[in-house]
């Protein structure tokens, strides 16, 4: 089993709080494979989240994308590292309305210091958004 | 001056009600010039967006760029005229921190259906996020 002593596993543990981004998101972690880098993630869209169209802002669905491919590879930190998001690319593919949402991501590439991700947001069964995103690994 | 029937003036005019994803990330128009194709906007970031780290996730900062370019453009449109966005890129330079960012925007290029937008957002004097998107013109 892959270490798990990074603060993506101290939350899942309870040690350490849900960060605020995720409760607002009213986002979970379905399931996580740190050794295959991939991870399935859960989000309830609110009307907090409507554009003028009634339907989930495009931030929003960016939000949790982030939240779905950044946990991804945070699943394989160990403690002291992170990896911040240096660039965040959604390709919106159809309307999201308020309701459940869920998410695939995976770490696409890890590599010394640069790691790309990707994931997809589903609505039933309709691919809402899919995005990739470039982070890099830091330690602190 | 341009034709200011459509659903960006009936929020500004108080006709139609501020989108809740606005209302969400506490923003505001602080001055548009539709013949310019430009925008200035103004978000508190708040204690729901942060990551981690304690900054704010990079999901809500797209969520803002998101509502900066978006309202450039839809500053330009007519009644029964809106603008989905397609894709949305996003670059974090650096890490914002709870309080006021401050957005501008643009219409880089406004096609007969594809539009190109882009915009930056700012944390005091520093640059903090940087974005574009592609948005496509449609009538009701």
């Amino acid at each position: 089993m892959s270490d798990r002593s990074g603060f993506f596993w101290q939350i899942q543990n309870g040690e350490v709080p849900t960060p605020e981004a995720v409760k607002t998101l009213c986002g979970r972690v379905v399931s996580v494979d740190p050794e295959a880098g991939t991870i399935e993630t859960e989000f309830r869209a609110g009307l907090p989240f409507t554009n003028p169209a009634g339907k989930i802002q495009g931030g929003f669905l960016a939000a949790m994308l982030d939240d779905t491919m950044g946990p991804a590879l945070a699943a394989t930190l160990k403690a002291g590292e992170f990896a911040p998001t240096l660039s965040l690319n959604v390709n919106y593919l159809q309307p999201a309305s308020v309701g459940l949402i869920r998410g695939v991501g995976r770490v696409v590439r890890r590599g010394g210091k640069v790691c790309h991700l990707s994931g997809e947001l589903y609505q039933g069964e309709n691919l809402v958004a899919s995005g990739t995103a470039v982070a890099l690994l830091r330690s602190s």
